[in-house]
């Protein structure tokens, strides 16, 4: 006998056929005798409706209100696969954020987990209850609603299953696991048995878009078992284990692409410490993530340009920010580019080997790809494109690191 | 200075824009200088579509998940009403059902409210905040969420208003306010510009549609100042009151229909008191709404037809309990129409006055629309009628009565 934490994402909640087909998968490991909790998001499309109206209705919105809006997705699907399954005969009950609680900081829209009750939920589990959890949802110490950001529902998987001190975290989505980059843009694409939780992380990061960030950082920390795995075919998944747990010399793990970021110039900025500052302070202070960051060395003037890419949706933010700012910062121009693309190679092969960013400007340089800007991690090397070359150069990257799958593996 | 529930149903929460209408609302009370709490429904068709979700999910649900799924649809009003109010410069926050908490009784699906935890909406409306409920949603004292039933909205306002002790308990609708008769079927029916608590119950439980009953009958118990308007028209609308503030001497104040009944009927029952409770009763433990009830005189057997209305929703469980019961209630057959119309005659002035049945008998009469069974109150006549002659009816009667409008007041 286990304890199991399942996941299900969006896509597997996409409708009542949907979510009895993950009711038959719960009542499986349940008929195996497990103790089973199901973390489920909203249906596919739903949270995005959600978002729409609350931008519709301002587009600079109250966070606490957008949290209200949107954990309703979730409060949908909890209710409905406890439903499910109790017409499967397996005892079920939902429990909603403010229920366990599942408690998090009030940070709204972006709430980090503090920690769960888990008594209740775990005498029931033990009573052979199955525990049907909306993800992405908690409560702050306020007693308001809270949301812990977007695909925060596979943190919420993870955290439970820390809490329960689940064997097994099980995140079922609309892929068979974790592949050497998306199958869509590269048909040759393979999947991965194992990834280390550094090169997930990488790759979430950069938008390989199966596991949120947040949710492999927390499991890596926590010691969860993770494994990724689909929800409509019967096949072997991809576990996220330990560096050590990897056997095979592969020198990148995978190629990774991002189309949500946006940068941002501002030109002719003094180069002195306070004025670069006064650029990101006030991002930071309203909770804006920025990624890469790029400063020219100062011309004779001792003016640079500073370049930074957000996610493209904090663009009208960030925009009105800096411009309320320009006199305090002292750039000349502020503009923005949201026709960029992230692309990144990802793997712990890295640290032991040279010559893999030589072959990535090699690579993306014969096809007259453009690379704006570059950065860098141990196991990561991500450049700046142009949005238009995105699958070009997927291809290209997929191809030069020798990852494509042999033509019979990809039947 | 006064302290107002606002209250807006889902017609008025309908997208973006109503929702935009409501706030302006809500601003010129706010600006009035009066104190204001707001209950919503949720978006017209969104609770039919969670309600549909959890028939899908499984015909026989359990209630306690079902209220999980279905009070999601004003949670996510009143986020968006909250964040529409503040973006118009309107201090707002929403208060879940659980967060207030509303406390209701467990009766998963129709619970019945039991009190509020007014005072921190109350200081927060001292401090210039708008207080935005979402209706229909409560707390069980175990913990769980729970709804109201259809239409529950108003009575949350209603119950909101009882508990802040405000001064009015304005119901923004979709129509201008209670009408005589329904003005889709008699074009010349006329606005009223009050009507008794009581006329109300009896035009809102046969089908007038504008308020739900429980929430008049609580009203007229706490002394709530109820009044019915337009959310779309500045128009005077309808004020609920006591007996004693109607001053005009009018003998019908409406005509009512409902065609959500259907009429049952079990033929030679023995005419003893054991086997007509015999019926009742399981429809009873069953909380089976029975409305009309007609037993004719017995036969020289000693045996009767027994003949009585249910909601139509309902004759599918009626008949399977009947069919159980046939051996202890001893009938011959059993058998229901459901293409049946419940008409009613409803005013307070029928306690003065005699004739009121024979003008309606005569008048449907006279257009050949055969009754099939009448029910009479104080204050009320209802008779049941074939489906078909609905509109017919209606307007029959609401000229036998005096009630059409003159030419002018329709335009």
């Amino acid at each position: 006998m286990a304890r199991i934490v399942m996941k299900f994402g969006g896509t597997s909640m996409a409708g009542l056929e949907r979510i009895r087909a993950a009711a038959d998968r719960v009542k499986r490991e349940v008929d195996a005798g497990n103790e089973v909790a199901v973390v489920v998001s909203a249906m596919a499309g739903e949270t995005d409706r959600l978002v729409r109206f609350c931008q519709e209705a301002a587009p600079l919105h109250d966070p606490q209100e957008y949290d209200v809006v949107v954990s309703s997705g979730e409060q949908v699907t909890a209710g409905l696969l406890a439903i499910v399954l109790q017409s499967k005969e397996v005892n079920a009950r939902s429990w909603l954020g403010w229920q366990m609680p599942m408690h998090t900081t009030s940070a709204h829209s972006s709430a980090r987990i503090r920690g769960i009750d888990s008594e209740k939920m775990l005498a029931a589990m033990a009573d052979g209850v199955v525990a049907v959890v909306p993800g992405f949802q908690g409560l702050s110490e306020s007693g308001r609603v809270t949301t812990l950001g977007r695909g925060g529902s596979d943190t919420s998987a993870v955290a439970v299953a820390a809490a329960l001190k689940a064997d097994r975290c099980d995140i079922y989505t609309d892929v068979d696991g974790v592949y050497t980059t998306d199958p869509r843009i590269v048909p040759r694409a393979r999947k991965l048995d194992r990834i280390t939780f550094e090169e997930m992380l990488e790759l979430a990061s950069v938008g390989a878009k199966v596991l949120q960030t947040r949710s492999v950082e927390l499991a890596m920390k926590q010691g969860v078992q993770l494994r990724v795995l689909s929800s409509f075919r019967d096949v072997p998944g991809t576990d996220i284990v330990n560096e050590d747990e990897i056997v095979e010399d592969q020198l990148i793990t995978g190629i990774a692409y991002n189309r949500a970021e946006a940068e941002v110039t501002l030109t002719k900025v003094p180069d002195t410490p306070g004025c670069v500052a006064a650029i990101f302070e006030p991002l930071a202070e309203h909770e804006v993530n920025v990624d890469m960051i790029i400063q020219n060395i100062a011309d004779q003037q001792g003016r640079t340009d500073v370049t930074f890419t957000v996610n493209r949706t904090e663009i009208p933010r960030v925009m009105e920010m800096l411009k309320g700012a320009q006199d305090k910062i002292g750039y000349e121009t502020l503009s923005y580019n949201d026709k960029v693309c992230k692309l990144s190679v990802v793997g712990v092969g890295m640290r032991s080997h040279t010559g893999v960013a030589s072959t990535m400007f090699k690579a993306l340089g014969e096809r007259g790809i453009n690379i704006e800007s570059i950065t860098t991690s141990e196991i990561k090397i991500s450049v700046l494109i142009a949005e238009e070359y995105t699958e070009l150069a997927v291809r290209v990257l997929h191809s030069a690191y020798g990852l494509d799958a042999a033509e019979e593996e990809t039947a």
